[in-house]
């Protein structure tokens, strides 16, 4: 394997170099966004924008199919609605977009300005999340024990004002989904904040390949107003935990601030149990840096907007007819099969560039399978074929297999399907082996993590509250340390408590985080 | 047919007594959007968004078989991009809502405002469409003749400040979707023009049932900057013309103004000609007007969330199981047959409510076909089943059916597919019988709109410009008209301009508007 060190990779950094420089090359080399020159908002490319689509389309099926209906609710939200979900107004203060004027006027001196008339009486803000106004209608829709469960979602654009963004990860204008839904009681609405956590674990670990833990989170780290906030937590190649997905259960809180009542059986009026759950644009952030190799994104099959593409190599003489109309068999010859339930998706790359460039191109988006097809390979009857997650063989050499193109063909679905498998457990191995269980001293195990991936810590603990969990927490933000989740399927405690010695209830992860 | 006057129909308001009126009712009862408390920005319910999310899925695969690709772009646009595209910034004036600030903060008098520290140096605004920062990127994105044609959409989100609203027709917010492309020259951007314009139309009169006249606007109505802007007009029951989508070609212009230029086979630096083309949330206000009756609104078939829905009737006795096990069977059955390429959508209703209600709530809805299973029908192996497009006799009754199970279910595609076709046929017939051809004067023909529904006239014209242009304009204008568009179907000018008798050049179509 010595060779490898002698591969010319496709990109200018490397993950050991500068993860967070080989990240950012990920994504504009593979053309999957951009900086749009408005702080915070970037430009997502037709290629990130289709892996998007993928994850819509996939965990859309699974929103309906659970029973839940999506709306769309406005994108502005009166100030109002804030003051009243403010605890205490007057320490307030969030980073939200805030919407002053409804006219642009010229200044009589060139320039333009919110016209000073056009001033709102009540500011608008932009939706950082649309809970509240999802619950004023809630409000309006239950009335009775009948119109429970109440389940909506809604896929959109939030903004949260981001002072330092990073591109999928974090932006200051994001697409999610967030459901919310409202119950006859907590049993009910604990076990739809558990359904849609399940639903998120499968979705990472099936169309993702992405291996999660899911968990609770602790007292510190629940959504405001939660009485129980759930994750599913992903390892990235820097050992860094990405929070993928969250779960709420809200108990009637949300319900008492919301006024989402109704009348029971019995005739009595009751607060609602509620719940609210969400994913966003971030997991194409966790897709990248968790299956990104130094030659670019290594796109999971379930989710590549094209999972084949056929290169033609075009030479712009005589031979180039009988090489497309080749391919263009391939290519219909492909699309008559499926794999996970889908056709596949095949590209026939007809674009006037360079049959190089071209394959290049498809190696940094990581279309899972590229085949190149010329002159020679047509009177053979043969394709290049290259599989994105095995790219290079031992010599450092491309590992490209020319390929009886019926035997191609027959073993296209196969292939597919062994590509998504090898990125699922190569990470799956990845995140298990970096789960430590016996640290005793998290600041020696985590001093050498800028070089040295220390990946997760698997602690017991005795799940202290008030100042005893503060304490912890400050202990470990000095060392830039987070609790993660308590891992649902979790080993049993068999000792005392990390932190206080006491007798542990359950286990822990701790580890740094984006 | 004189009994049908007896019909006690399912909404308050008639098409006849209040047509305004009547358009609101239908929204409210048949659960398709409601006002948010936020001035012009409406909650689209559930069966409201699931029609949009059949529009967007048939028109994106539209998109994407034509070869445009989805992208995304940034909710927000620096004010200096409205600068830079403004002719004439000092006599610059339009409703945009703009973002001042990026905090809020308690006052210390317990409301919350925006924080003054918080203040952005350059505001921004929120898009009212993405032209300006689409025209940024495609800057970006071409260097060559090889990389054009760049065709892109977006589905998204756009704000446009509106002083008067109307759910779906005309709100501050909408939903839609905007097609952006860059060509190497006229004749190939000309070619998607046509080709945005024709799907539109196709799209219009087959998912929808909407029957509409693609034309040319008129100069005074093409979009700013536009060289020619195309439409499609349907035909609202009132008798008003919905512009219900647009195609544009912009020559050059834009293309100059945000720098699209390319090197072209010999070397030198050619602009680009762009096109642009868009449909939005408005579509679902023209199936509404179009399609709606005094009973709600009938949904084609294509666009309905649910084609069938099977209304168990229930009496919280031993009967029940097997009246619901039935109704199982029938759906399995019925799910397992396609219509317009796609399996059925079946819903089988097991909300706890009264049969009675739930029928009449699916008529306001507009689900194509209504199936309701008691004990009897079981027992005699039957079913009852009402079309919504013929939802009472000649005798004011309701026109259910009782027919054998195995014959609905073998007769259900033919019967959906009918739906759509004398949906679509009723329409048209009635745009047909009003487009006149033979009107000598404006003012007498539509003076008695307001009770009359006077349709469209359709009058031969020399085109005219400039100033003999705004007059027609404003003698229309007087009379609360505007011309349409120039049908591309039009039969040959045979005459004289009726505005100005020179030759005529063209035909085109004068009416009120939304
Ligand atoms: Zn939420
Ligand atoms: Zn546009």
């Amino acid at each position: 394997m010595a060779d490898k060190n002698l591969i010319k990779h496709a990109l200018n950094v490397t993950r050991t170099q500068n993860f967070a420089g080989w990240y950012q090359e990920v994504i504009s080399e593979g053309d999957l966004a951009e900086e749009s020159g408005v702080r915070g908002c970037m430009v997502i490319r037709p290629w990130g924008y289709g892996i998007w689509e993928r994850i819509q389309k996939l965990m859309d099926a699974e929103i309906k199919a659970a029973g839940v209906d999506n709306c769309y609710f406005p994108l502005f939200i009166p100030l109002s609605f804030f003051e009243k979900e403010a605890d205490h107004v007057d320490g307030f203060a969030k980073e939200m977009a805030v919407v002053t004027h409804h006219r642009l006027v010229g200044d009589g001196k060139g320039k333009l300005i919110p016209d000073p008339e056009s001033k709102l009486e009540e500011p608008l803000v932009v939706r950082p999340t649309s809970e509240t106004v999802i619950g004023a209608a809630m409000s309006r829709w239950v009335q009775s024990w009948r119109d429970l469960p109440l389940m909506v979602n809604q896929w959109a654009n939030v903004v949260r004002w981001e002072m330092r963004t990073r591109m999928f990860l974090r932006t200051s204008e994001f697409l999610w989904q967030e459901g919310h839904t409202a119950h006859v009681d907590r049993e009910d609405a604990l076990k739809e904040t558990m359904r849609a956590l399940e639903m998120y674990r499968a979705f990472a670990e099936g169309p993702l390949a992405m291996p999660v833990v899911a968990g609770e989170k602790p007292e510190n780290e629940r959504f405001p107003g939660a009485v129980a906030t759930y994750s599913i937590e992903a390892m990235m190649q820097d050992g860094k935990a990405l929070q993928a997905g969250t779960s709420h259960y809200l108990g009637t809180g949300f319900a008492e601030s919301s006024g989402i009542r109704y009348q029971d059986k019995e005739g009595s009026q009751q607060y609602a149990h509620t719940t609210s759950w969400g994913v966003s644009t971030r997991l194409i952030g966790g897709v990248i840096m968790t299956h990104g190799d130094d030659d670019g994104l290594r796109c999971p099959p379930q989710i590549a907007p094209h999972q084949i593409i056929i290169i033609p190599m075009l030479r712009d003489n005589d031979d180039d007819e009988v090489v497309l109309e080749y391919c263009r068999t391939l290519r219909t010859e492909l699309l008559a099969l499926s794999a996970f339930g889908e056709p596949l998706r095949v590209l026939l790359d007809t674009k006037a560039t360079k049959a190089s460039n071209k394959r290049w191109s498809w190696v940094k988006k990581g279309a899972p399978i590229i085949v190149e097809v010329g002159p020679r390979d047509v009177s053979e009857g043969k394709a290049a074929v290259l599989r994105r997650d095995r790219l290079y063989k031992d010599d450092g050499k491309l590992a490209t297999a020319f390929t009886p193109r019926a035997e191609f063909v027959s073993g296209a679905v196969a292939m597919i399907e062994d590509i998504q498998a090898t990125l699922y457990a190569e990470a799956k191995a990845r995140m298990d082996a970096n789960i430590r269980r016996d640290v005793t001293d998290l600041a020696t195990h985590f001093a050498g993590d800028e070089a040295g991936f220390a990946g997760w810590v698997e602690v017991q603990w005795a799940r202290p509250t008030g100042a005893a969990l503060d304490k912890i927490v400050e202990q470990l933000k000095a060392l830039k340390l987070t609790m993660r989740n308590s891992p649902l399927e979790a080993a049993a405690v068999d000792g005392a408590c990390f932190f206080t010695g006491e007798p542990a209830v359950e286990r822990i992860l701790i580890g740094r985080t984006y």
